[in-house]
């Protein structure tokens, strides 16, 4: 039923079909660190090779020639593709079992790509795909990393692809307010393009920056590196559109409001499970001319959590403010790429990054502060080398995964959040479970040594991210299940403590079993309750968030 | 079928019957200032007097003694009443037309009034008034101005009121993230009291301070004076529970999440409509040790929002940050209680007031940089003494509405917000509206001038909230309807504007009908969902928010 995939017809998206980022761009490990972390996860094995796209197979559209026409009506000529490597770039996102299970000679992708190009349009797929009883997955950068791309067609007859890159616009620029509309298809670094010919910047620097959409960033409530000055998407936004199976909700930019529910947040995190976003109004800032960072080392992670706390707390708050802990200092602090590096040769301690972005003598004033606050609290002034190392390279770490999935080694990431009087027992409890998991002999699979990394990522007045970085050997059977297992049990522990089941990365299909344990019933019933008024037909994102 | 009142079997809430606050406290207009706005507002009928509790009457219970059994199988003796006084000292809320239908000789009335002594009471008498097809109201401090407490039974049989009072403790702190989770039933006062054992302060602050409750706040997105430096109610609340006649949803206190939509801001806002706010966790920090204070006064309006928009933007943020016009500077810069006086003889422009709480020298160095901003920005030092007294008074308008009330002239307020750049557009068109409503004649009624006062009352990175007091004569016949006419009017305006319909006064009765304008047809259907989902009978607060 399969078949080799014909060319692609439609422009791609710029990502490695198989791997993150930019396709022409390598990450190699030297000898000596491929040597280290062989020692280190007792690797051994020939890991399953990647494969050609020319090589996979997928089976054929389940589009009839009137489906294709009617999409076709809808937006227009050259924006619709049955082709296979249309189909199958974007069949999936950017999670480690994505691609191990881009590896596999037979993959599942949706029926058909369809690419519209107003707000009009999208509602008027919508509209056609619940008539038509075929469900939709909307596309925008690739980065999903909890399943929420994977094409479900759940009860329905088919399942498309909505890849919103045409909505890729600046509509509206209001100076006066800091407002400004921008296309759900719009890229990170073309977000800052486009508002840098206004003197205007976002701020929104989550690690797949240059990749995702803000779109996407709206809809899986995206959290950046420089959260701490300019807010979690979800606090930029203060207006946006939603297109619907049934229609348009259109939400002005006037956030700060008492009349009645907060309806922004009901569609931010909806995950295309309601609707499409195709437009929002977010809050900006004028580019800052200046940024100074300064990094700190603390004796050890309960030190360093108090410190990062009290400097959350502070008027003079940070850009950014993130702390790894010992393991992640250990590898943040030796040579780039040493990941798996015996800790007890690096700087010992946590390393505490900040930055502040602004005009030149208030960023020197605020880090003086800071600055302050992180010396009483038993900081050692590392100065800017080790911040502006972090800073240059902050959103390459996901293209050394595709360089230790190369070697059979296993590499991938999850994040909680919780109070600040839980974070200790959280992250011991995460981490636990991860090491655990990965390293018990299972009937089917040796158990060997897993790496656990950790790091405050963002931070909050009462609250707090912890961001963990597990590296393992890959199983020579069934990888997928071997992380699924280890992440079952790290959510298990999450929701045990009473923590989110993630703060930034969404629910999609990987934390949905764990959703009710967290909103309760209730909220579950809400959110099916909100789903079933936009989408009666349960065409939107079949089988993700909405347990 | 109306008897006059039986005495109050059930404590009693604190604020006086038919007008606002202490009953013991009457503010007392000075002859001169009576003459003022006598002459000003063109003042000469006799206003219909106040009216004793015991020379009104209302309608007996519909409840029979099946019911009253049923309720009080689930709260206990002695928290069940159906006597007259009981049910009438909480048929109403606060606005002009509540206290103007207060002197009226028949009142509507709730059928009981029922006090609940935990979350697992108030589920219990939500299921049963489900079941029984009964109404319920919920009331807090009696505080409301839109409506919300209006005993409207609906498709119903009858209508509870359920005060929450015995709602009133702390149930915890965690002192490390800085959380609390209070009771819905505690006032403000009591908050700050119960608060301050711990060292620890909420900092919301509304006009209705002395009385509101949590659950009020939470229910209808109070926004309190000190919003620019602690944030609206709805940014402080970090987690809570709500009783539903399903049952009981349980939000905890992690409220940065990805994990689906946010469902605080469902509940938040939804004014007891989806049912009852039991307990609020809320961000609190350290009782500041030091507030200093500064008043600027600035040429015009457009000026003095040029320079608090610069100001709200700063990170030297002001705990405080308020804006009157022209007509209100004149009005606060002149003697107390000179309401009225010749705008000409007291001193010209916009007065602002900022006040800075914390640590000592932090409040100075906040002072001193957001005063270089307002200095830059054509700012005129006014010293402390304006913002101390503003401070000092600023729970106490209300008082004054009273005295004006008791001779015939209307005193209410309305306010909306919409982003900087439509700020003074709006602001002229809802004086208009509400100037040229009051003051054209009728064929019912002669028009009369009306005083529009104006301030910024909250100022945020991309909006502000103006607040409108106006000061007018009140029509001999049907007064209630005079008022309605202006607020529909200024209502449009609103609308017509793209601001929003209510900023911090919630939705109630009297915003309902413009909801749509703002949130669509699909909002509508989405809060309409959300209410079928958790009050599936629709008892929960009939006629008020949703359309």
């Amino acid at each position: 039923m399969t078949s080799p995939v014909s060319p692609a017809s439609l422009p791609a998206p710029p990502m490695r079909w198989d791997g993150w980022g930019d396709p022409d761009r390598e990450t190699v490990l030297s000898e000596s660190v491929l040597a280290l972390i062989r020692g280190a996860l007792g690797v051994s094995g020939t890991p399953t090779p990647r494969r050609s796209l020319t090589d996979v197979e997928v089976a054929p559209t389940r589009l009839t020639d009137d489906d294709i026409a009617g999409l076709v009506e809808r937006v227009g000529d050259g924006h619709v593709s049955v082709g296979g490597t249309d189909r199958l770039l974007r069949a999936a996102g950017r999670s480690t079992p994505d691609l191990l299970r881009r590896r596999a000679h037979i993959q599942a992708a949706p029926d058909a790509v369809v690419l519209p190009g107003s707000t009009e349009e999208v509602a008027a797929v919508l509209a056609w795909c619940a008539d038509a009883d075929i469900a939709v997955v909307t596309y925008g950068g690739g980065t999903a990393v909890t399943g929420g791309l994977t094409p479900i067609a759940g009860d329905h007859r088919a399942v498309i692809s909505l890849d919103l890159r045409r909505l890729d616009g600046l509509a509206e620029v209001d100076d006066l307010s800091r407002i400004a509309v921008l296309g759900a298809g719009v890229t990170g670094p073309r977000a800052e393009e486009l508002l840098g010919q206004h003197g205007l910047s976002l701020g929104h620097f989550p690690q797949s920056f240059r990749f995702a959409t803000i779109g996407g960033f709206a809809a899986t409530r995206s959290s950046g590196q420089a959260s701490a000055g300019y807010g979690r998407f979800d606090e930029m936004v203060v207006g946006l559109t939603l297109a619907t199976p049934r229609g348009v909700l259109r939400l002005r930019p006037v956030e700060h409001s008492a009349a009645g529910p907060d309806l922004r947040q009901v569609v931010l995190g909806s995950e295309g499970t309601f609707g499409v976003i195709t437009e929002v109004a977010v809050r900006v800032h004028p580019v800052p001319p200046t940024a100074a960072s300064q990094a700190w080392r603390f004796p050890d992670f309960a030190t360093g959590a108090a410190a990062v706390r009290a400097a959350a707390r502070s008027d003079a708050r940070p850009t950014v403010l993130r702390m790894s802990d010992e393991a992640e200092t250990a590898v943040n602090l030796a040579a780039p790429g040493a990941i798996g590096a015996d800790a007890a040769d690096a700087p010992g301690g946590c390393l505490v990054i900040t930055r502040f972005e602004g005009e030149e003598d208030d960023c020197l004033d605020r880090r003086r502060r800071i600055a302050a606050i992180l010396s009483d609290a038993g900081g050692v002034d590392l100065g800017s080398d080790p911040a502006d190392t972090w800073a240059h390279g902050r959103f390459d770490a996901p293209y050394l995964r595709d360089a230790l999935l190369a070697i059979g080694v296993g590499c991938e990431t999850l994040e909680t959040a919780t109070t600040w009087s839980g974070i200790e027992a959280l992250r011991t409890a995460v981490a636990d479970a991860l090491s655990n998991t990965l390293g018990t002999d299972t009937p089917d699979r040796p158990g060997s040594p897993a790496l656990v990394l950790c790091h405050i990522s963002h931070t909050y007045p009462t609250a707090a991210s912890l961001y963990f970085t597990v590296v393992y050997r890959l199983a020579d059977r069934d990888p997928v299940a071997q992380w699924m297992q280890a992440k079952e049990a790290a959510s298990r522990a999450i929701v045990a403590h009473g923590a989110t089941i993630t703060h930034h990365h969404a629910v999609g299909t990987d934390h949905r079993d764990h959703l009710d344990a967290e909103i309760g019933d209730l909220g579950v019933e809400i959110l099916r309750a909100v789903k079933n008024a936009l989408d009666p037909s349960g065409v939107m994102n079949p089988g993700k968030l909405i347990p």
